[in-house]
């Protein structure tokens, strides 16, 4: 299985109104030097101080020449507030008491300010003094009133959507590179504190934790050391993590609650927890006691900050390595890997992964991924924020449950979504398993008991639990297909370079294998070719072409003389096969045989060969481990060919691809074929004892949000929130 | 397969030093009447007041005489602070307020008093107004020093363990439940009050969240109206969520920030948002003109309990028939499942679910998972949140990223602690896929390709990518094995009634399978019992019986003439097997069959098949998916049976059950054999496209936990922060 291009599929056909635009410019992270957010567990718990006692840490005790950046995205409250101001002023005052004779260079700049701080305060812009700076202080946006940036932003007119906010910091980040050019890694370093607390909401009214997720920027959290400050701290570092963060580590004032106790607790072999001493509440003092008193914290926690740096860095040059000593990558020829060939997936947002790039400098970059990762992935940024959320609910809730005679909600709402949807108007009950290729190993199962059933066959096997088979059944299937890499489902599929003794010493290819009409794109027309062993002289010439994929899928072919064509073809190669009482199922991939080369077969074709079947009474099994939820722009390629199946398996997009899950969907027929006294009736070896909850969870809320992308709105989705509230 | 017992298998030999109490006295959760807790998502946000408008809502203005019971768990800075006596001090003004010549009936009574409380107040104790009473306030444990309850209970002296708190907590609940008894399910409301915020620490340290999940009450979330309010109550929410609660509303108080539109906004299709008028600062305000004016709130929120109480009744009553509508179970014959034979599992926590009874009343009861849900299920209910974190972590960071040719920290890290561990000195290669099964699968492929290459079978086919077979390749196996269900594993399995043409009918048996000599107890003795085909005149009639497990697994044992018998039986079955040439792997369950019957092989046995096959270049293959990660008291069966596979396969266990993963291990010497110049030669049909970052996630955190259950502690392991803070 290659990478094919996806030009025939749609990858959401229903686009997300209210597009998130966090993905629309992905921003890259330079890691020339090491970078910090700054996060708070709530408003007013001292990020602005622990950002400056960094600074002094990092910038007035080290013997070498060193930079520091600070950078303050949004400021509200400005200009008697300004956290970046602040940050210049006691670092000067600082420096003038621990080196009185070299005063330290430092700038002051802030790049965007609301009108309404710009017409009460013109003068607010830069200051500072000469070069070369060894602190550079920088606000972002400033808005006047002392509110939430999203209520500032809306009132004073400087509204700022997400994208954009991402994109100045990313230049202000690249800055930091640029400045740091020759340096050492641990000559440089930069912290980025945000406002409030880590899930406040932005100018645009997405969360903050949300905001700043696409450059995955490693966290301090500071924490509350007052009264119920252990509960928020903890609250707010889960919330961090539940974005993918990393946090290394957790800083807070000491309120003499002892907080550190069940802080350190909690957080042991996870993150590091320091105290920082009282800080005095006399709005006169000037603080430098404080520092002072503080400041072997702050060394320790800088120190903490450049070797999570280090090591993190190590690891992103170590993986690659590592990987090809001890990983056996599928679908993958290891002596062919290039060097270097080996890509870091640092994490992933929305459509793009964040790869790890040793370019002019070392950076996490986005890198768009093609082909959906195998035609498995589906969330947007947003949505992959919903499910993990979903996911740690699930797993909180259920663990692991076994499912045979038991139920539990995500099994049964699952369910109920999928007969409501992809299995509307036909199916009657679903059968849960792992992965694609089971749920077609299931769904050979039920279509050859079925076959049996209504031929006559199982009368004479007498419930037989012997291995003396009176039958030896048959799929027909089509050239080209692919149904997965179990043997079971392999000996469904045709004969290919995948099924040689090579790939899989034990396939025999077990069925009687049609090669089917295709359609292709040529001059702006579409073409059915058709293979040599149809009989076309009745279409006397005409040629086979549509202007439109419309026309192709249209009902009314039904009527052509190509269909008779078509029916003509499948019942001479019937005929002609002397195993034609044996076939007991029809297997196949509506629309597109994806896998076995992307080809897209005449709808016509498979509808003409579903009726044939049917009026054999030969079940139809439909694989859309490939073509299901909306790959093909609808839900089901059902409503594209216009028939139906008696069984059709799911999975890949079923739960946006985040964990494995399949399905198989059945009529009740096909069900009530396994019904009887005895238990050896029923389908005993079901290859899943579970309906895994969290599996079933993804899939609720994947299948609800493919219908309507708008059924899980947050805070996130920009500019939603400001024209709601 | 049926529920075999477990007399053999040690679910966990590893017992987590400081075990979790809460699973040693599950509680029920009564469902007769609906029940709530109160959570705050800081302290000092209201949760009492909102406890008191609820009530009011509740009694005040109900037209049939109903009862509320108010329920605070852990009161400190006692009796200065009381919130029961506030709530019934409060609700017996608002009643002569609405109801001036009915006084309401109220009783106040506090069960539990720290030694602090007893000797500085000896009067608190009980209050209230004759029978019949409408509003019970209950406070079941209060100490004296406003801190919290941790640090109160350290230094007063009533230190309550999580299990005691519960069980006390459980007989309240019993008493809403007696109490009601008779009355209609509306007449009855009981909210339990917890302290703090939603991580606030109880007596035994263990976070609130964690202490109270085991009845896993529906929530009320009382969010925080001030600035920075947002990111606490959202936070807040999540920390519930990745508890498994159900929060049915969050209420705040107003503070003019507008948090509700934020609020409104993430909660949307999640949870209805409700806002509180400010409330009066001055403390001489009796509050009475207040909760007039919030009367329509909390009638609401009230309506809004109600509703969802009575929406999970119905759902808990009509689950097991519309799973039976539309469900179709693994190993069930459905005709079989009598009427109410399905049960409504709502939750799992640690080893017991939690599942929905209909006895004298509703109640969601314990049940322990005696079988650990297939042998699959692993995790305590401490490890189970530590795990719905990391899966939380692991969605947010990665969603669905594909594998060839990349690499990502949870698969490396995974890859590396399995060869550090279940392939400890012999395996240096992993492959990653879905499930036991599909492993298998993957298995069969090694061996058969190093098979092929080491016996030259693999020059004659050329790079065959044909159909046509020089060799028909074969296992070598075990009568009563069983190693998964898709057809691949199943032809490498015994026939049985499970392998008949009902179960699956492309079934031949592709393999050689010996009748293995197993081992059972009798009289206190372990006997090894011998089936018909061994030569057993060289041991002159001594009985073959041990004393003890360790003496049947001793490496000594090689030496034995009984070595000597097995290994002659095994050479002469093998030369009488017309297709010996083609035997191509042995693969077998190392000590336990587990699914065909539980039956233990002799060791002995084993290790000698193994040698014979190693002796004739036969590549063996360990199903450790059953056996592995400490399922048998030891991380691997390696372990017990003194000699190393070639491949072996681990799931089930590996996550924890958590999630479906499953790894192939191998040799560097099989992974070699597909080394080439062609893409042909590899591993091509994969079978998962994907490490899944979750499920790596979980394995890793499963593994370190295994080997060491106080690798992750945290605040829950009860008595571990009193005796280290």
């Amino acid at each position: 299985m290659f990478r094919f291009p996806s030009v025939l599929l749609s990858r959401r056909l229903h686009r997300r109104e209210l597009s998130s635009s966090t993905t629309s410019h992905p921003p890259s992270l330079p890691l020339s030097h090491p970078i910090y957010l700054i996060w708070g567990s709530n408003t007013g718990v001292g990020k602005t101080l622990v950002s400056a006692g960094i600074a002094a840490a990092f910038l007035l005790s080290s013997p070498t020449p060193s930079q520091f950046h600070y950078l303050k995205p949004l400021q509200t409250g400005f200009p008697s507030d300004s956290d970046s101001r602040f940050v210049f002023n006691k670092l000067r005052q600082l420096s003038l008491i621990r080196n009185p004779h070299i005063p330290l260079s430092a700038s002051h700049r802030v790049i965007n300010l609301s009108p309404a701080v710009t017409a009460s305060n013109p003068l607010a812009g830069e200051e500072g003094v000469g070069p070369p700076p060894e602190l550079l202080c920088k606000t972002l946006y400033a808005w006047e009133e002392a509110v939430s940036p999203h209520l500032a932003a809306e009132r004073e007119g400087l509204v700022v959507k997400d994208s954009v906010v991402l994109e100045t910091l990313g230049e202000c980040l690249e800055d930091v590179a640029e400045c740091g050019a020759g340096k050492e890694r641990s000559e440089v370093l930069c912290v980025v504190e945000t406002a409030g607390g880590v899930a406040s909401p932005g100018p645009s009214g997405s969360l903050q934790c949300d905001l700043y997720r696409p450059f995955r920027i490693p966290a301090v959290l500071v924490g509350d050391g007052r009264l119920g400050g252990i509960s928020g701290t903890i609250s707010a570092y889960e919330s961090l993590k539940l974005r993918g963060y990393d946090v290394v580590a957790v800083v807070f004032e000491d309120h003499g609650l002892l907080n550190e106790g069940p802080l350190m607790s909690y957080m042991r072999n996870k993150v590091p927890v320091l105290v920082l001493p009282p800080i005095p509440k006399d709005p006169l003092n000037d603080l430098m006691e404080w520092f002072e008193s503080s400041h072997y914290i702050f060394s320790n926690l800088k120190e903490i900050m450049l070797s999570a740096y280090f090591e993190r860095i190590k690891k992103l040059h170590d993986m690659p390595r590592e990987a090809r000593d001890i990983i056996w990558w599928p679908f993958t020829q290891h002596k062919l890997v290039p060097d270097g060939g080996v890509t870091v997936i640092d994490s992933r947002c929305g459509e793009n992964f964040s790869i790890f790039k040793v370019q002019k400098t070392e950076v996490i970059a986005p890198q768009f991924d093609a082909c959906a990762s195998w035609w498995t992935q589906g969330p947007d940024a947003i949505m992959q924020t919903e499910l993990a959320r979903e996911m740690g609910y699930a797993a909180a809730r259920f663990g692991h449950v076994m499912f045979p005679e038991n139920v539990h909600e995500p099994a049964l709402n699952c369910a109920e979504l999928l007969l409501q949807g992809v299995g509307k108007g036909w199916a009657s009950r679903t059968y849960f398993s792992d992965n694609g290729s089971t749920a077609i190993e299931i769904a050979l199962k039920m279509a050859f008991r079925k076959f049996s059933v209504d031929h006559g066959l199982i009368v004479h096997c007498h419930e037989d639990t012997t291995n003396e088979r009176s039958t030896e059944l048959m799929v027909l299937a089509l050239q080209r297909s692919y149904h997965g890499d179990t043997l079971g489902a392999m000996e469904a599929q045709a004969p290919s370079s995948y099924t040689g003794f090579l790939q899989q010493p034990w396939y025999t290819g077990r069925g009687l294998f049609l090669d089917p009409p295709s359609v292709f794109m040529h001059n702006s027309t579409w073409n059915v070719s058709i293979p040599e062993g149809y009989h076309l002289e009745s279409l006397k010439g005409k040629s086979i072409t549509f202007a439109s994929p419309d026309e192709i899928f249209h009902k009314g072919r039904d009527k052509s003389e190509l269909a008779t064509v078509y029916s003509s073809y499948i019942s001479k190669v019937l005929s002609g096969f002397r195993g034609s009482n044996n076939v007991g199922a029809l297997i196949m991939e509506p629309v597109i045989q994806g896998a076995g080369g992307m080809h897209m077969v005449d709808p016509l074709f498979q509808r003409v060969l579903v009726n044939e079947c049917r009026s054999r009474k030969i079940p139809v099994i439909f694989d859309e481990v490939f073509t299901g939820f909306w790959r093909l722009g609808v839900e089901t390629a059902v409503e594209l060919i216009h028939c139906v199946p008696d069984i059709a398996c799911f999975g890949k997009l079923l739960t946006g691809g985040i964990i494995p899950l399949a399905v198989t969907l059945a009529t009740n027929a096909v069900f009530d074929s396994f019904i009887g006294d005895s238990k050896l009736k029923a389908l005993l070896h079901g290859h899943s004892y579970s309906a895994h909850a969290m599996g079933c969870a993804a899939a609720v809320k994947s299948i609800q949000w493919f219908k309507d992308p708008c059924s899980n709105p947050n805070i996130t989705s920009e500019g939603r929130l400001l024209r709601e509230v």
